[in-house]
């Protein structure tokens, strides 16, 4: 009995949370080992499906990393970094755009598929979904590496509304047609700022954003953010992460939050129970203890 | 961590139900200690908040005797029974329907209101609900007491569309105006059946239909039902309530549950998980197997 | 011959009423000997039913003083009035809630259906449409005796556009469940005011407000209205009726009349014949003679 | 005070017609006396605003005989009558397009405006209305005399539906654009059965259909109809009205009256009150006393 | 296959019209050779009914000076002119009516009918589409010849959503119903103006506006047009023409042209060819070069 | 002037075609020179928009044998063929899916783009739109090889609806995720029939289906087809072609072409003139004379 009254703790928890995001778009960016590891690929498939049948639009945008590398690899492309970020000539682009396109992308609809949702796997070509241009790298020009100059959401819109849960590859083009690889994080905050989302996850492989001691911040306004990467407390990879996580807040969209990805159904534990799994960045601090009492009560937790 | 991953468990159990649910009209005959508990009746109406939140629709009919009974009392009416059955004349009839409509059932409304619902309390005669006639205890006229004749759910589909709980005094009148008090559970079915709602719950104060060992029954056949009763095996007040419960399914009601009040949320445990709280009544032996994950597992469970 | 061509006239008369008012609210308080005498109920009954047949849309706010009264006596509550007010303990409520929620309201929705209305009746509590407070009366307090906070129109909206004639009893509660028993007078006034009704009617036992000589005054404006309860010549009950009206006025209203409710048809009267049947109360003296050629030839009848 | 009663007696009166045809098509063919005189032109522009804005579809079919008489006279056409049909040449068709078009057609529609309503006036040809071919009479050819092959009704439907009153000359044209002139009471009968008209009112210059004694006779049946007019007792121009009666009672619509067009309001007092001014004919005997209590006392009244 | 390379350089050449023009309004000002030559009507009405099909809509104001006359002669109503403007007693405008609403636009809904389109024909009195006033021309009184005072389009949009071509004969009433005949460019004009139309199209008899040296000025600013008037190089029949033009621009409509109806399909192919049949009147200089190529090229032509 | 004429009769033929088709749905399948020619696929692109723009609704189903073999090559997977058919391992099929739904159908969606249209490229796997299944060719399994088990249409009826052109790879999936390559020219006979297509339009390389002398043939029933087949006289690659025509016929498919794709705007050809550019598979003899005039003048044109 005491077990059938904690189950029913759990869906009243869950309630408040079902109510606020209720046909509201949350923008889960995708990648990782949750990409990779197979248990984790099932509990996402599976939380992205839950998340539809509530009535929330999930819309995903994936990464491809590791995947491109090997595929590069098998054709005997060598590829050359500068400042961190893979040069890209012609012959990689297009390797890069079957990857993720037509391999990556096709893989999570199928995923989602097999456990009873319904995908349609679409690249920022598609539609004229992402407008791109050429990216310079402190002024070096890496090639088809490149930037968002515009989202024109409509055709993620009309496949929310018919029920697909869309799926996106950060692949954008220009007026001439030639294509671009963007950073999958940089096109999540994008699409998530033009489709005015309420949520912007982006699953990482790390806990969230350590302090100093390794000891997980649960919140971080916008000025905080700035200032630990000034002062190199946050470096690495997740320094263009939080970049994206502030762009996305100013940019409108409602909550922004950089979650552990290793965790089982960390997308449901995030949207749907008081203590999430990250860190979650808030315009200012007021936000942590207003609005939303998730905030207080994790914050309490620690 | 592992608490989290039993949240999740909880929440991906309810999935299923939830997509089966979504849009559909679940009745609910309230009454007994639900209705009279302080928790039970806290959690009532969070349950009933959070299926409306989930888009499911739910619809309350309310009984009222021992309420009714203190109000004779109050007022000085003696109240004679025949077989069972409280003799209504006309001056209790208007405490009756004072009673039920002007106190119990605004009680409910407020009560769902206070948990953030949004209810709308009608009797029978609102909007032609309930079109009802004298009803004759094996020929004994005993008043006021009716018969559902006809039901007329337009006023409870039109507040289930515009987001309203509609909560249903068991009350009708006849063509020339005369009211009637009509038994709940019996509303309830009829009600369920002119919706042709998903499910019908009774809510007693018991586990569910026993066996002469005093044994929960999880399932029942139809033909069972009618074998136990007039075996004697079912007896007193479940009689009626499994009369009410058969003619329901007969009349395209998809699923009914007799479940046990007492227990805390039990509504909400009935619905959204595998092992349910109480008896369902099932149209044939195969529909304990068959379309239904819910049936096999809790037939296991015993 | 003549006949005819008279009924042709009295239909003619009648189609500019029914053009300006079609698809309008118009809140109606019923009380009194309308609400009590059999013939005028069924005129009562009549009337409403044609508005609404003509796709007007009224909506009923009753009142209940005498038969609290004997309720009360009945069982043997006894009643202090401090300022005219009945001192309303919790007991007490309990009474007015039972007998103006369940018996008055489904008695006038059972009259309005016996005629071929479709009436849905609920109280101030349901679809969470009066929060109320406690009233001070000259700062004593008299219990359970409210003022209207907030009115949520939402669900008599809804009932209007469903085809239903909403039946509203005046009562509300507070945030923590507290009933309140308010002035019916008021509920119509600011119902009319939250739905922007077209036409507030209050129908009283009197030909409608009369100067020192007794004679009918048929257009008073604000000024007026002030003026004269401030000298005097406005007195007793109909002071917080004239308060009422103003306050509907200033607060949106288009048009609100003060009218003899034992006039057969009253209603209809007022609102499809050029002659009314009462007082009206305009917001400022051009009124009389400008947009509204009913104004004038009552004027000139007078 | 009388006088107010009888008023609101006449509107409870018309409330049932009301109500049964709101949002349904009358037809009305519109001709002789009550196009020409002046008071009675206005009667009927009144009375088709009014039905308009109560939500009824009136739809007026007009004829024009004597002024295409003159017209012809005047631009020195002479015409040739052959069994009682104006032998029409293409000059005379020519001449009687205009008239009926142009002139007629134009002046009823402004005659409507100018009472406050909106009307459109079509002829058979606008929209594909009516097709038509040579009507042989006896099998001798009057020129472009011609019958109803087909009623699109398209046009007048959506005229209808966007809130005027359209208003149709009866003219129609075949395939090859050759015009023809036919006769309004065929055109009116064509047309309320394409439409599944509710009611055909068919406007004259006599009581009704008489008996032999010049009594008029409220009610006949179809067989009644055929009866005398083999008999000889319905004889002249009645015979093709009663015939078009007949065929549109065949042809699904639901009530047809002839009556008098020199009655002022005459369609409003058939439609809104229980004794209507002429003669109904009804599909059998049955139909009298039966769904229309109309019938009855307008039976009573002789 | 060069033919066929070239047939699809036809359709390529019309797509950037089809889709600039798709869903808008075409007003056409239709008179002259066009209506009077049977090869030019076939060809105007194919012209309308491939618009039409295209999704464009194209809406038709016609003139028929040329048909009133013979109609007068022929009823021996002797014209006066005055000013160059018709003397239109009330005998005249009675002729006036009927050959304009009764046969000319009834001539053209057959025309289009005939080729497979839907049209309805108006006259401004239908719907209340043009309230007129008499026109008094340097002060004098020449009867029943109007000015638009206001158009009201209703009936017009509630045609063209319907999938009818809307035919409009230039006649308007006042408030008591008295008849005007118009111009038909200006009504052209003005009912362009009300629709918001994208283009106004004036068929005349001339290849377009000449300079003095009778060449085709394919591009006249409003401005170059006034001076050229006023310089009295345009002049005669031309100078109402070109104000209608310039008022349309001044009232709101994309792009105005008085184009030659003498060429077969000149609508069809000012619309959809870069290289036009006429004069284009723009709004300023930039006009020319800036939006729009089909400018440059025609210019580039010359 | 006569080359205007010569324009306005190449729109004037287009009409009856463009209205036949308006809000239908044409699959076309496209692949060999048309998707590899710089030209062409320009004209393809070209005409693809302005079928979109004039109402119709494309759906391409694309091929890519070609790319696929040169992309194999790259990563040095070795092919081997069984009778005519790429065997195909998962390491043959992850680089299929790449190269099919990453490369040519992203190239393809831009090139639509790139020219105004607004296309969104999918696979099978997205929206469930098509599960497969092993193809054994002659008993002999070839790996993953597909064919299709059934068609779910709905993710391209929404992208259609939202004016986007859908843009189909050829791959399928079974139950378990497991990735099928389908014939291209089997998956747009399926897709026409599940999407009820007024057209299907196989593009190849060959001027048509040509008799023994070479001669083109312009019209072949079923019938005929199935005996030349059998006959030996089409052969090779055409005769699957052929079956995929017959195939979509009998499900349903209004007309189906086999055109010669190397001419330029063959597309539009087809569909827009008389005298199409290849072959049309009809049901029975009838079809060719009937209701359908472009037949016979291609039949007189040879």
């Amino acid at each position: 009995m005491d077990a059938l009254i904690a189950k029913a703790e759990v869906l009243l928890e869950a309630l408040p949370y079902m109510q606020r995001f209720a046909g509201r778009t949350i923008v889960v960016k995708y990648g990782g080992s949750a990409m990779l590891d197979e248990e984790l690929k099932l509990g996402f498939a599976q939380d992205i499906v839950l998340l539809k049948s509530l009535g929330l639009h999930p819309v995903i945008v994936h990464g491809g990393g590791p995947q491109i590398g090997k595929a590069l690899e098998r054709v005997g492309i060598e590829t050359r970094f500068e400042r961190g970020m893979r040069v890209t000539d012609d012959a990689t682009m297009e390797i890069v755009e079957m990857v993720l396109g037509g391999q990556i992308n096709k893989g999570i609809v199928a995923n989602i598929e097999r456990h009873g949702g319904n995908a349609v796997g679409i690249s920022g070509k598609d539609g004229n979904l992402i407008n791109a241009s050429k990216l310079l790298i402190d002024g070096v020009d890496v090639g088809r590496v490149g930037k968002v100059e515009k989202v024109n959401p409509d055709v993620i819109e009309r496949l929310r509304e018919a029920g697909f849960v869309p799926v996106v590859a950060p692949i954008g083009d220009d007026e001439t047609g030639h294509s671009f690889n963007i950073n999958a994080d940089v096109v999540a905050s994008e699409v998530a700022q033009a489709l005015g989302a309420a949520k912007l996850i982006l699953l990482t492989d790390v806990p969230g954003i350590l302090d100093r001691d390794a000891v997980l911040q649960p919140f971080l306004t916008i000025e905080d953010c700035r200032q630990q990467v000034e002062a190199g407390a946050i470096e690495g990879g997740m320094v263009p992460k939080v970049e994206c996580a502030c762009d996305a807040l100013e940019g409108g969209v409602g909550q922004v939050h950089i979650i552990d990805g290793r965790v089982s159904h960390a997308v449901l534990l995030e949207i749907f129970t008081k203590t999430g799994v990250g860190t979650e960045v808030v315009r200012d601090p007021q936000d942590e203890d207003q609005d939303d009492e998730q905030d207080d009560e994790q914050a309490e937790a620690d």
